[in-house]
């Protein structure tokens, strides 16, 4: 009989590997955890895609390395990765290294389980439920469903197929073929997912209608009275609303209980896409941004933004209890057999298109546990107070304009003009270079790894500057840095 | 101005809690990590939901917690999950507990990062273009494209989407509303989620046509052929062909060259669904299974499956250079900016549907390094080395019969048949009796822990159990338990 070596290499076991995970451990506490609050550490150690392949090695082998080497490497990948917790990164919506929330990462790391079935995963079914129920209870559902998903635009696709299913539930069986034509309407400053949603199900993109902004970035309802009653004319059929939550980039709320109304009105599905500003439900003093989303169909609202959770964690809500079972089940015997014990309908696996799901509810949870819904609350308005404070310092230099005047969300919007440009008449020669000044600071921020700002176009602007709070840790000193370092980065341009 | 205290809970920077993420890190090591190796510890510690929900305390509240209730929550969490890395977790197509997949985890978590720019990811983008490529290179593409994506099902979406893509492009632009109805062709034995990404592409279930299988489970060619006609005879459209490398219950391996011939005839696009199989390419004494899979247009492949790449893992691949982005792309300003100072041709985001997209490529990559590709090897031909002895002590015992003789991977799947039962003419009342064998098999063994083996029927079969060999550390000894385990539980029935 053979003899079974328990630490060989190959065995998906980790008999033998204390020292390994322990010595991999106190690298990440030492190389990323204890670094994370350290404003003289870089964000980024800056290579080109060229030269960090060449420094990497990163070739799958034939023959597998020792834990030194492995180590070795370890440290190399998290040298040339960009700091995300670092107080400086304020490039994406999201950042930020929670504890509670890496704590929460590295347990269901080793659970290592998927969510399908209350067998595998009995304690986060049941932790997955009343988060859900809980984040309900926020927007105001009495009834309702709900599930994670890995990411906001899989929850914004969700919203859509279950908007398809509840208008037309025969699509089910026979598809869209015999149909005429579903329109959708957002935001022309919504988020892309909603267009690649479009595409996803069928719809195309003709079919998804964008309708106009005001300068705040939010949605005009009479435009979209107007373009409902357009598509009607043209023979089309309106069937779904979505309204944004907290838009990408300026972080405008559109108008939620007017375009309520208005979805009422026509019948039609309305969705809130709240992936980026969901999370001010959870602050008393700036969830009126919100008000009226009960009124919603769906809501996307993704904790791994606005919350600080760690990624992936996005949450899919829905008033309709049954719609997601309904629009989703395929009823597979191997999975889901009802001659098993215990109430199968704890199951979750019909309430999605995906199988096997990763468990993304514990971090969430951990932290809620860990600063009660009073320390979400404290993280929000600290993100609020952060923004007030910086709108207010950039309001004070002549060298920084607004792109706009007083964000909605925690998103900062503004332009950086260089001494180079200060004089000169606000013409398209202006704003032919200012759009080049942008790229040329965050180049030289990130070459000097000091900070990320991401920047960007929309509609007819010239690239402006996008710095995200969402960290509350980053502070008043942190914001007067941002400003002193562009302009350290851009007053020769 | 206002002090901040870097400790205050509600902020998330880790500063301050080197203590309690050590702790953490001790109890995965001492409840998760050290026991996994120990078969005298239960899988299981069952309880039923409503029993399970009294223990918890599941619902967040408003305060915070001290670290010490955190940890003691911690370990309940741990006590009541199932303990999928024990060797006689062999429930699903999942299991074990890698160490090296583990610190691959541990570290992409406190990097916390998205992969949709190489700015956001730098290492993790090389790391995907590399490890896609290698896996490409094992399916044998001389060119070619992927993309890591959450699960299996969502890479068979990728499938439907491209082929819907390359077949009708207009369908971006205008949807599906035109078309006549457009078919695809995949096996009965299928795993659902072709099924389910039928509904949400907006084909629907009739026009997702399931092909005859024969006593092996592998689809029967002249059957996909004959229903090829019949759908041109109808009128419609047959446009993807779907093999399965490795189906989710009997293991079986369609004939994958058989199928390319047949699809390249009709010109339909042809995807090989190795969810589950796929990791056998790492094998060459395996390999042979997937004999002609380069021709397949697209391929699915989760190493988070056969080859114990902890969750969530999975790509897709295809041979076609541009068919990904092409389908996908929606140019966002605010991330994919043409100016940037790097080739942006790095930036993946605009391959898939997602926008923030989890790095799921480091724990895979350092097991890779860890291993070598002998190491897969090894791990792939023990999988199947105890399958093989597995099949032939089953085959010892009167008390066992086989549902498939020789299974083509390492699902194994056969009746218990108890002495009360032994005598019985074959008839109605044998197999509807022996139905329900399994469910109370299983139940007596979820509710002492000892091991956790599924059962299902399938067609007409009555429940048989269906064991997965996928963890590389199960002996022969552990066979031998897994079947006197469910003679001791089922003798009495
Ligand atoms: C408004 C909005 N909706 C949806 C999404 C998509 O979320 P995810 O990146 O989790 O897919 C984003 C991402 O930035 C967003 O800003
Ligand atoms: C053959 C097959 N394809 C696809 C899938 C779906 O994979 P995932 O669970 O990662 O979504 C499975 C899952 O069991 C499967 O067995």
């Amino acid at each position: 009989r053979r003899k079974v070596n328990t630490k060989a290499k190959f065995q998906t076991i980790p008999n033998g590997h204390d020292k390994f995970l322990t010595d991999t451990f106190q690298l990440i506490m030492k190389e990323i955890v204890q670094k994370a609050g350290d404003r003289s550490e870089k964000v980024v150690d800056w290579k080109a895609p060229e030269e960090l392949r060449a420094l990497m090695d990163l070739e799958p082998k034939a023959v597998g390395e020792s834990h030194e080497k492995l180590l070795s490497r370890l440290q190399d990948i998290i040298k040339y990765s960009v700091k995300t917790g670092h107080p400086h990164f304020v490039n994406q919506l999201f950042s930020s290294l929670d504890p509670y929330g890496l704590a929460g990462q590295i347990v269901t790391d080793a659970l290592n389980t998927s969510q399908y079935t209350y067998e595998t995963a009995p304690v986060f079914t049941l932790m997955e439920e009343t988060v859900l129920k809980t984040m309900r209870d926020y927007i105001g559902y009495t009834e309702g469903n709900g599930i994670f998903c890995p990411g906001g635009s899989i929850s914004n696709i969700m919203a859509m197929n279950c908007a398809r299913f509840k208008m037309f539930p025969q699509t089910k069986k026979y598809g869209m073929f015999g149909l005429p034509p579903l329109v959708v309407y957002t935001s022309e400053l919504a988020h892309y997912s909603i267009k690649k949603a479009g595409y996803l199900l069928g719809f195309g993109d003709d079919n998804v209608r964008l309708v106009k902004t005001d300068t705040e970035g939010r949605i005009i309802p009479e435009d979209l009275e107007k373009q409902i009653q357009e598509t009607k004319d043209e023979g089309l059929t309106p069937f779904m609303v979505v309204a944004t939550a907290g838009t990408t980039v300026f972080g405008a709320f559109d108008p939620i209980e007017k375009m309520a109304e208005i979805s009422e009105k026509h019948g039609l599905w309305y969705h809130v896409d709240g992936a980026w500003g969901g999370g001010v439900l959870m602050s008393r003093q700036h969830r009126y941004l919100m008000k009226g989303v009960e009124r919603a169909d769906s809501v996307t609202w993704n904790p791994h933004k606005l919350l600080g959770v760690p990624q992936q964690c996005s949450c899919f809500l829905t008033r309709h209890v049954k719609v997601l079972q309904e629009c989703h089940r395929a009823d597979a015997k191997y999975l889901f057999q009802k001659d098993k014990f215990y109430d199968t309908s704890y199951d979750t696996g019909d309430k999605t298109f995906q199988c096997g799901r990763k468990v993304d509810v514990l971090k969430y949870w951990l932290m809620w546990k860990a600063k009660g819904s009073e320390g979400f609350e404290q993280h929000i308005n600290r993100l609020f107070d952060n923004t007030r404070y910086m709108v207010e310092q950039l309001n004070k230099r002549d060298d920084f304009r607004m792109v706009v005047e007083k964000p909605d969300c925690t998103n900062v919007c503004f332009w950086y003009i260089p001494p180079s440009l200060r004089n000169m008449p606000e013409g398209p020669e202006f704003w032919d270079k200012l759009h080049k000044i942008a790229p040329k600071v965050k180049e030289g921020m990130i070459r000097d790894g000091t900070m990320m700002i991401t920047y960007q176009p929309q509609k007819d602007l010239s690239n402006f500057f996008r710095l995200v709070l969402q960290n509350s840790a980053t502070t008043y000193e942190d914001m007067d840095f941002f400003i002193n370092e562009i302009e350290r980065l851009g007053k020769d341009l």
